[in-house]
């Protein structure tokens, strides 16, 4: 997803705007109107950003609508009320009730976040949710965050995502050694790891950075966010799918002492419209990356373009050796590691037999 | 899914304890307990039937929770109280004000109820959703159960299911000739054009004919329902996935006045509890299969085979001329029938790209 640095420097702008912390804490207790609860969400996403801050705003209504207002959730984007990296505390501390973002952006408080979100050559969206509801996921969720006073909930996956927008054809793992190429977080790590030079830019930093040719290449979400940056205008060569993170998942955190506070039907209504998130926004991003693939190939003469073997071996290699590197972590960590990796490993067999094993089937058919 | 024949055989069964139609009438008001709505769904599932049935009862189980008892939702299982294919007819005459079914049950009143659910080469779970949610789906679909008075929520997918179980190896499609393979619907007539002898049995049948030599092949839906019904004992050779169903959708029906008659708060509850189902079952399905296959592969010695390219190829022609038919039917099925295949064209770019190009290079790294 890799919008961190982009958000950050969101967070930067709208800094004179947000509400500072006197008045967050000032906040801080649930409003009450006529016994009817009034939360806040803050969120990592600028307001209705398409696709992520959408999918918070329209939790944020189902929650209110099936409540019949006794439960409202205002929407904050991120820096409104708190800088977007700061909605996990906000949300712990009860500053918001709850937040909506992707759980690897606090890998800083535990690495393990990662496999809530996504990790290289990691889980798809459908296996994704499968680990969480029935592989054990959500306990270890649970208790990861636990500690933290915040109880989380699946609400949403962007699908597979896109590798990156390249300048020049890479027909090698030769033509990626010190290529200047903007991708954060263990996907960057992975490209590192394999002789690309990374760095680290703001989302809005990207289009005139590859422009100006100060980087070489740079990488988004997927067709349709990208689209919206224009990056087509100035790098033709469009690699896919993206490795590093093969479907990402949003989550919704709730401020645990808040949550266990509400009535059990609250807590029901909460819990349904997470999980209804997770399908609403894989199908909005499954229906316009269609649409913009369309429109990026056939107007805007775009190549899609699929990595060498090469390239793909070694990045496997090096994302073998990140995800190995869990093994030395804290327990929970390990813990998290482990039934994760389990899975994965139960998923190569089906996988590719089923969706994996219809998909080309149909192309071969149909044609793509 | 073809349980069609399987469900018919439990609806006889099940006949001397079913509620017979003059009590069904009687019970046809929705009754009403100290301002409580209690609502009874009847399915085309045996209760709680893994999978299936299980995502009736924690749909009514949701519904029941979010409105802390407002609406409570009693399920019935195939022929409890209506026989399993007449549960459309229960929830348009208000007999029941709800349903869990396939929406392709129904392709007795319209063909079109067959998109809803799944058609050979058509959409995965995910792209069904998309289409159903962002690709003008829903709209198609209200309009066509309006004028049974029935109002649809998709509300849960299996995922891709399995090609089925064969006494014999398929080398090629001269093998398929005249073979006697169980398979109903569409999927069925897609076999019966590529020279298949193909026979309707009641799934509890399946499992004795193949044991006998009755029939040389059968299919059912996937690893985890498979699994339990033992067939892997008389057939080693499993075929997939199924290009007949590639993702079959499940639908919630509501009595359309009984759901128009519902306060707003209400109306979203079910609407919310249904899009769960979408994901919830398909994590099911997804979780469970995978569990399922390993078990048959590495238990039972099951040889798992995708169909020889000339079975694929014939297979791929005559679904195409099935689909082609619907060009000729009425107003309402055939704008349902070109929006559907408008929509797929438009996956057969991204899809193969997205997962489908995910998948192959996950298991070149990490193996199968």
């Amino acid at each position: 997803m890799k919008r961190r640095e982009f958000l950050k420097g969101a967070a930067k702008s709208a800094a004179a705007a947000a509400v500072g912390a006197s008045a967050a804490t000032q906040l801080a207790a649930p409003a009450i109107a006529q016994g009817k609860l009034e939360w806040r969400m803050v969120t990592t996403w600028p307001k209705n950003f398409p696709g992520l801050g959408t999918a918070a705003s329209r939790l944020a209504q189902r929650i209110g609508d099936m409540s019949e207002g006794r439960l409202t959730v205002k929407v904050f984007g991120g820096g409104e009320l708190v800088p977007p990296f700061e909605a996990f505390d906000a949300v712990a501390q009860g500053t918001a009730q709850m937040g909506h973002a992707a759980a690897y952006y606090w890998q800083g408080k535990s690495k393990a976040t990662n496999f809530f979100t996504t990790v290289p050559f990691g889980l798809t969206a459908d296996e994704l949710a499968a680990w969480v509801y029935h592989g054990g996921g959500q306990e270890l969720w649970d208790k990861l965050y636990a500690d933290f006073g915040v109880k989380p909930f699946l609400a949403g996956n962007t699908g597979a995502q896109m590798g990156g927008w390249f300048r020049n054809e890479i027909k090698s793992l030769e033509d990626m050694q010190g290529l200047k190429f903007r991708a954060p977080g263990l996907n960057g790590e992975m490209y590192r790891r394999v002789g690309v030079n990374v760095v680290s830019l703001p989302g809005g930093e990207i289009f005139p950075a590859l422009q100006a040719g100060t980087i070489d290449a740079g990488e988004w979400v997927g067709p349709w966010n990208d689209l919206a940056f224009g990056f087509y205008k100035v790098a033709k060569n469009y690699y896919g799918p993206a490795i590093g993170e093969p479907g990402s998942g949003l989550e919704c955190t709730v401020n645990k002492e808040a949550y266990d506070g509400l009535p059990k039907d609250l807590q029901e209504v909460i819990r349904t419209a997470c999980a209804a998130e997770v399908n609403a926004v894989l199908a909005d991003f499954t229906a316009n990356n269609s649409k913009a693939l369309e429109e990026l190939v056939t107007k805007h003469e775009v190549q899609v373009r699929p990595f060498p073997d090469d390239v793909v071996e070694a990045m496997g290699k090096a994302a073998q050796e990140i995800l190995a590197e869990f093994e030395g972590a804290d327990a929970i960590t390990k813990e998290i590691y482990e039934s994760f990796v389990a899975f994965r490993q139960r998923m190569l067999a089906w996988s590719p037999l089923a969706e994996g094993g219809y998909l080309p089937l149909r192309a071969r058919v149909l044609g793509a």
